[in-house]
């Protein structure tokens, strides 16, 4: 059982001011955003944009008890997690487990851009939060 | 004059045990490492992984005044910063400069991989450190 990861899907930045971070991504990097979605089970508003064959993803809380909110309270804004393609999250998350990885997500679930995705815990990854995102 | 960002080249990570986070990537998430470099520069010691398109590296002060321990020891192990490939970073740089970006260097320097490098300040970059990546 192995877990296939393929490219970076993205890397997710925490941000205090949305519209504005979008501005500075165009302005600067001449990125533009492609999607743009509230996603309720986390409590974040997100922005993408395409770069190479991975996304920044902005990150802005909609709830002051999201876990971003409370990662802009205790960490500030900038680097959040890390996430990376793989073929099947469900056997990617036995493998984890089999290898006695802690999980923050013990079966996957709905993440935005019609994708199932997990949360490994960042105990288990040196500090990292890793999210694992699979294409439907 | 534009900045042409292409795919992430690579997301920092950095690690207080290199050998126990090489081993922790390696079981947990199958990739194995194809580059490992002394960048007496940055004072660190990385290893590469490659994923897709990109790669992960994992960073290991060599220097107790390096910026990566001085990281490790206000914000503990973790993301790091993220890596953007760029056709050209000089001309990158003048873009930055153009748009008031503050950068952390004002020349392309040599990166490992024998890449040219730069990094731009997290302070212009929403609490981001960002580093662009010229292949040579």
């Amino acid at each position: 059982m192995t877990i296939e990861i393929g490219d970076i899907d993205h890397v997710g930045i925490a941000v205090e001011d949305l519209e504005g971070s979008v501005q500075l991504y165009r302005t600067a990097f001449g990125v533009e955003p492609t999607h743009r979605e509230r996603v309720e089970d986390q409590g974040v508003e997100e922005v993408l944009f395409p770069v190479g064959s991975s996304f920044i993803q902005l990150l802005h809380p909609i709830r002051p008890d999201s876990p971003v909110a409370r990662s802009l309270a205790t960490r500030g804004p900038g680097l959040h997690h890390v996430a990376y393609r793989v073929r099947d999250v469900a056997a990617a998350l036995d493998h984890l487990r089999a290898e006695d990885v802690r999980l923050i997500d013990d079966a996957p679930r709905a993440g935005s851009r019609n994708t199932l995705i997990a949360f490994v815990h960042p105990r288990s990854m040196g500090g990292v939060l890793v999210e694992l995102v699979q294409e439907r």
